[in-house]
């Protein structure tokens, strides 16, 4: 493979758009062939998977069920899309990847860690991201920005102590792998927050 | 937990629902209060994932999506239905479960039977039925009378060899599990069928 992939990761209204888009202007500048995508979703599948996690009327859904269902639609996600591209030699941008459910399942509902490394083990089956930007922010400026955008789906409508939880999710990823996380500072101006990316965008380019 | 689990397996065209109906007239007759209901599905949000498992126009659904979303489903079905009837007292009659992801998936879909496993271990946590009735029959004929009851869906249109291969599967779990496994021959007669269910039921209530 060919390709890399690159993963961005962060609580709600972090600013993981505008950096996305960042990132795509700097590759397409580059003649970087890339492809955009995000999680949960990314497939036609693995839309209508999103579509049922996201939806707010599920207040029922059990978290077992909530891990599975991402893990569903990552495994349609990286069988469809994600692989082929990368031996395309294509990058892939993707908007959140499996640390998001170590953070949102292991973390935030408090799952642990042990069903999601067992099930990355085989449906990952050893791909992993080349560079990971992780955003952070306090957890509640965040979540204001966020609730300015629009109608809250069902993980925004969640408490700040349940963004507290997944952000020490993120953290204990970063710490795991720290060469492949970036992790940062999503409170400086978004031109401070550009040139970190830029750097390790560059340093990515002569890989 | 006072109420019981009994489940019903086979390949399609086994005459699975009829035997379903017997069970519930025999129950209803000897004053069991009881409730019906199915996999993938049974809840909501269960019905929901069966729509997208059922769907034939998803024929690029990958193999582990497929395992991942009939266990999301199950989750959800054990947590908010099959427990909770059986912590009243009420019997569960749910036509297929947890064998019928190691025949379809593990066999049929050439999965193998360790990831079910391990997703056994976590969304069941214990949990087995009390009985399961599983219904064999030449997998050749069973299809031809499925065939003739209405528009085929994702799994009824595989072929006859995926069909061979489930129905190992069965077998293999009726081999692991011969308390729990009545293995009945369905090309008797509908009456020959029920007597053997009825001599099992029996038992079944006097525990």
């Amino acid at each position: 493979m060919k390709g890399k992939l690159i993963t961005i990761e962060g609580t709600e209204g972090v600013g993981k758009t505008t950096q996305n888009e960042f990132i795509q202007r700097f590759l397409g500048e580059k003649g970087i062939d890339f492809i955009v995508s995000r999680e949960p979703g990314g497939t036609e599948i693995g839309e209508k998977i999103r579509a049922l996690l996201l939806d707010k009327n599920h207040h029922q859904m059990a978290s077992d069920t909530e891990l599975l269902l991402m893990f569903a639609a990552r495994a349609q996600h990286i069988a469809e899309k994600i692989i082929p591209a990368l031996e395309k030699g294509q990058w892939v941008i993707c908007d959140r990847f499996v640390d998001s459910s170590y953070a949102y399942q292991g973390f935030g509902r408090e799952l642990g860690v042990k069903k999601i490394e067992q099930l990355e083990q085989w449906t990952l089956n050893g791909l992993q991201p080349d560079k990971t930007f992780l955003l952070l922010m306090d957890v509640t400026e965040g979540l204001q920005r966020a609730a300015k955008r629009a109608e809250l789906d069902r993980f925004e409508e969640e408490k700040v102590d349940f963004y507290h939880k997944v952000q020490q999710g993120y953290l204990y990823r970063a710490k795991q792998f720290p060469d492949r996380f970036v992790v940062i500072d999503a409170a400086q101006s978004i031109q401070q927050v550009q040139a970190d990316i830029q750097a390790t965008l560059e340093l990515l380019l002569d890989d």
